[in-house]
């Protein structure tokens, strides 16, 4: 089916565009009062992930309260271990948490390389869901966690201030860690291109602690593995945004990928002459700034918009959108980026 | 009284050493045998801070067991918070927590400026009481927060993920947080004034959030303030360390103080590229390297030696160190920096 929008895409192909297209990370649940709503009638967050209705229904709400030039489908990274064998919960206002986690070769022996059609399903469906209901209106975005990201909640069991455990298994035991990162490489990649064929248009992979390794280490444990599954998915665009790697932006640049996502702590000058001319860029306000009023939101955005240029740039935050946001803030940064003209 | 072991004084000051000085920061306290003992018998952490006696034996602990070229004063960046009339506790694994915090221009306005003789004897009377029993053997360091990072706790009331209250308070009330950074920076003044006074040879100034900031709100709500340190301490040479600020590195080479320290994310040389050729460096292993075996330790810390060169540095780890690392490991970091000759 023809996309009535396809701003997005064409953005992340170097294509001209009319205007910068836009969206937010995390726009897909918690900001949205009409998300709540539908939520509190239900179960906990992993269920409603799981739930393929649910997960279209939220996943369509920012396209039609907020005006946002795409929808990425509700769900989360950490489907991905519970597929390979390693079920977690979502502890209300702690985060996730997983009963069993790696400690060593055995554990990784039992793991299994995740098959989408088989552990996954539910997201598939949500996604074949969405797309009939979206009805070309804007274009689907899958996703997925980079390897190190997920292997760090493998390893750790929960969110972590220093990634203490995650990083000493690459100190203590790496031959280990690069088996337990290829077979998550090999997860996402069958589940990437599950994604695709039922249905998304543009993938993103999500390194959330990019940020916590030191450059030597981001290159051996992280960046391979971030450019194999960019090597292996060749039907839609790909962004990598890889938070807090700063350190790398220039190794960013040769992935075979067509979007770069910057945080707000990027410079945009220095990370163009550094991932270099022909990517697309992805970001990057400071998600704070939607905490103030609208003059300052608007003057914000425009500076953003300015900095980063009229082509090869997708307007997002440079992190996930906060969920005490006040939604009309929300639509002051979508309208000032729809209705600026360079 | 003369030091018997001024190399972290004259590497600081960009003379030549015989070889390069190192200390850990956090090395007085958690990681050894020797200090969990002591505070087994006592209080809370606290309290710990608040007996000069105590602070005394474990900022002393470090220099006799592990053999590190400085002393680094026991005590904790959150009395300034608490002189300035915000009490806090530190709640078991869960890390600092206030009853009270600032919420507008009335509260701040509630606050006084410390009054280091008043409200922070205990500090005083520790270093005094340090300096007497180091009795030369090595230098003793000060230190303080910076005002970004004791503003953030004094807002927040806690640590935070994205310190969103605090970087709300900069967009909503940008007046009322000059103010407030301006009375962190007088008391803390006043207190590194008096450190020096009581016996401090070096103080360090610890933005430990710096990396949550934009680029422009860090040189907005930050750097002024630190600057304003720098400008007042004449009498000892002045570190700044702003973890996670790489996006500033230009600036922080332009401060009016001695040396800067690195995070483990930082590159060596891009990081004396941007800092320029005059400043001392400190730093900056990746504190999970010591979780590794001994064999690894000795080949990174010697990598980390030769990228710095042999003068201007004083190495370090990038971060504080975990308190589950052996300490032999530390020793074994500790002896390669010290055995290593250019």
């Amino acid at each position: 089916m023809e996309l009535k929008n396809d701003l997005l895409l064409r953005a992340a192909n170097g294509e001209k565009v009319e205007r910068t297209p836009v969206w937010l990370m995390r726009q897909a649940g918690r900001i949205l009062p009409e998300y709540r709503e539908v939520r509190s009638k239900m179960g906990g967050f992993i269920e409603l992930v799981k739930s393929p209705e649910f997960a279209c229904e939220v996943t369509i709400q920012p396209v039609d309260i907020l005006g946002v030039d795409a929808a990425i489908i509700f769900s989360d990274i950490l489907v991905i271990p519970e597929a390979m064998g390693l079920p977690y919960q979502m502890v209300e206002s702690k985060g996730p948490w997983f009963e069993n986690t790696v400690k060593n070769v055995h554990d990784i022996e039992n793991l299994r390389v995740a098959d989408p059609k088989e552990d996954l399903n539910y997201v598939l469906e949500a996604i074949r869901l969405t797309k009939k209901e979206l009805n070309g209106r804007v274009p689907l975005l899958g996703f997925a966690g980079a390897p190190w990201t997920i292997f760090s909640y493998m390893i750790e069991g929960h969110g972590s201030k220093t990634f203490s455990k995650a990083k000493k298994f690459f100190y203590t035991q790496p031959q280990a860690a690069h088996q337990l990162l290829e077979k998550i490489t090999l997860s996402t990649i069958n589940y990437l291109k599950a994604q695709i064929l039922a249905g998304a248009d543009l993938v993103q992979i999500f390194d959330s602690w990019a940020g916590i390794l030191s450059p030597d280490q981001y290159r051996e444990f992280s960046l391979p593995y971030i450019s194999k599954i960019c090597d292996a998915i060749t039907e839609v665009p790909v962004t990598v945004f890889a938070k807090g790697a700063y350190f790398v932006r220039e190794d960013l640049g040769k992935l075979n990928c067509r979007t770069i996502g910057l945080d707000w702590n990027m410079d945009v000058r220095e990370s163009r002459n550094l991932i270099g001319a022909e990517k697309t860029l992805q970001g990057n306000l400071d998600p704070c700034i939607l905490y103030a009023d609208y003059k300052t939101i608007e003057k914000e955005t425009k500076k953003m918009l300015a900095s980063f240029g009229p082509s090869k740039h997708i307007a997002n935050l440079g992190h996930g959108v906060y969920p005490d946001i006040d939604p009309d803030k929300v639509k002051c940064f979508i309208n000032t980026v729809k209705e600026y003209r360079f």
